[in-house]
């Protein structure tokens, strides 16, 4: 079952679509950023279930305050359209407008609207736990307007997915878990490209689950991350050649990283239950940046909710390393052996050795990956 | 939570003891075989909780025909005392009678006692889904005698444990899980010696979950199985050397296998629950024998009941393997390559390689556990 209960669908064709596109001709218009594009994207295949729209003030303020909507419902994170001042005055209490591209071109419609303002300092203490604009969510909650529109959307004419091989809807995965039969899912939301200490998370959940849906995330990621492009061909390099390729599935995250830490865990949870998925992989910090969140924040907060309220199952892990005495993978909960006996590399040790254009060991790094990020930094 | 609210207790000691012991002096007397002594071991200790005593007729019928107690609490396997159709002669409905060891000395009570009997041919095809007495618990059962005596049980004088160093009681295991803060806990019921793809679902478990429960069955087991001594030293040789001994807790299992299959899984899910086991480890054809069951058929049979009437979650695992290809362990969910690419040997050959004072190919059986072995077949 979908968060709250039932899937949310807002894209539409046909007749519906035609006449949607006709009105939003008289409309007055608002200009979305790529990053609202992405919300819109998220409500309308409903990932973001029982979401149907931006948040108007109420529940806006209720998900910030109690990570919960105002009927109680599990919701972690705010999901709002910032408009100019201006847009905003423009519109009609109760009213409606066409949602823009950057090009000009009228693509949704958003009915019932709301326009409310915003305390970013509030905002972001509640949902990031600091207003350090150094973090990457919070600088960019401050740069945006803080006029905020509220209602339902709908979509006439959705963008163009920018990975179409893996742009699945949360439907389209539903559908495809269903024909292959899977009654537990373990979902893997990552940023990163794959190397060995993910594949161990992804081959222990595999091994107590159904299958897996490798979820990476493709919206927005800070600058320093690993391009989207980048990373998906190291996914498709392990899936098949050192994972069966039925039993996982690649369907792309398509919202923004907000860096939430804890909050985004459960948020992630909850949009991957809506794919489908009935466990998470949480790991260390996860969705964290820098030092803002404590390493086991993340795994911490899902016990502040219920295994019903959530319907998703998170499966905590600790980092892995090989470990030459175990011969294998292994995490400091499976492993006895001292730091000696574990092959590791920093980040930053890997990514001179690559740059050198030389493999790191296979222990770190397949090298099908490694020969993937060496042409990347090339 | 023990299975039904609260765990049980039956054996007491002090003034109680005592004035037990004296009672037992002057009632008719039940000599009680090895198996039906671990079965009071178990009952006393809480391990078969909520169950205080042998069943009474209606509740073995309800046991034996719907998997659960009277009163709607699962219960998947009958707990009885057949006795000679003689000493049931000899009890008053209603009343008491001393239990006593083979060696005559009597060790406790049964109170409110029930004399019915039983019908093999309707057990064994409800329990085992066999009347064949090649099934080992088809045999058992049909060498017993056909009368049973119901009723609660109270020990005075517990017998020795045959492994003390392992012998902890739910109460204990459950003070042990408490101290070491594990929230979950994955229990491991196993009567072999621990190879590698045991160990691999040890770990796989040990990731997803806080603590392991090393639950080796100790009670009686078939003939060609490995002695339980040889293979405690198995198990302690891994924990320490391969795995964190602050993540494993082992403690004997003191219940005989039945060989029941599906229903046993059952069974030792509910046993390990009143352990403080949060997941089970449920392999291939757990507590199954020769071919009379399915190889999925104890992991299937828990999609019968829900996950609150449980209260314990199956981990289900596919056999286990090195792979060359993946390095490392893996199985058929995790693994994409061919038979060629993996390192595996038959018990047969195995047990041969042992045999002739070779150690096995370390992706096999650890080292340390192969000399163990060894020795113990010289």
């Amino acid at each position: 079952m979908p968060h709250g209960g039932k899937r949310v669908q807002r894209s539409g064709s046909g007749k519906e679509a035609q006449d949607a596109r006709r009105e939003a001709a008289s409309l007055p218009k608002l200009v979305l950023s790529a990053y609202s594009l992405s919300e819109v994207v998220c409500l309308a295949t409903g990932v973001y279930s029982p979401l149907s729209g931006f948040l108007r003030e109420r529940a806006y303020r209720s998900v910030v305050e109690t990570m919960r909507l105002p009927d109680g419902l599990v919701f972690p994170l705010p999901v709002v359209l910032p408009v100019s001042r201006e847009a905003g005055a423009a519109l009609r209490p109760g009213g409606e407008a066409a949602l823009v591209r950057e090009d000009g071109e009228p693509f949704g419609l958003i009915r019932g609207v709301e326009v409310f303002e915003r305390d970013p300092s509030w905002e972001a203490r509640n949902v990031f736990g600091t207003e350090d604009p150094a973090h990457p969510g919070v600088g960019r909650l401050l740069s945006e307007p803080t006029t905020l529109v509220g209602g339902e959307i709908s979509v006439f004419s959705p963008p163009e997915p920018e990975f179409p091989e893996i742009a699945l809807t949360p439907k389209e995965v539903r559908a495809a878990i269903a024909s292959r039969g899977w009654k537990t899912v373990a979902a893997f939301q990552t940023r990163n490209p794959l190397h060995r200490a993910h594949e161990h998370l992804l081959r222990c959940a595999l091994e107590v689950c159904d299958g897996l849906l490798l979820s990476p995330l493709m919206g927005e990621t800070k600058s320093d991350d690993v391009p989207a492009a980048v990373r998906l061909r190291t996914y498709q390099a392990i899936v098949g050649t050192y994972l069966p390729q039925e039993r996982v599935l690649i369907a792309s995250f398509p919202a923004a990283m907000r860096y939430a830490g804890p909050r985004e865990a459960i948020f992630h949870a909850l949009c991957r239950k809506n794919f489908g998925a009935t466990h998470l992989i949480v790991g260390r910090d996860h969705a964290g940046v820098g030092t803002f969140y404590g390493p086991r924040e993340a795994q911490e907060i899902f016990e502040r909710f219920t295994a019903e309220e959530l319907g998703v199952v998170p499966l905590k892990f600790e980092p892995a390393f090989f470990c030459t005495r175990c011969q294998g993978m292994a995490s400091a909960k499976t492993c006895p052996h001292p730091d000696e006996d574990h092959v590791s590399l920093s980040g930053t040790k890997l990514r001179a050795t690559l740059r050198e254009g030389r493999l790191p060991p296979p222990e770190v790094t397949r090298p099908e990956v490694a020969r993937i990020l060496m042409e990347a930094l090339e």
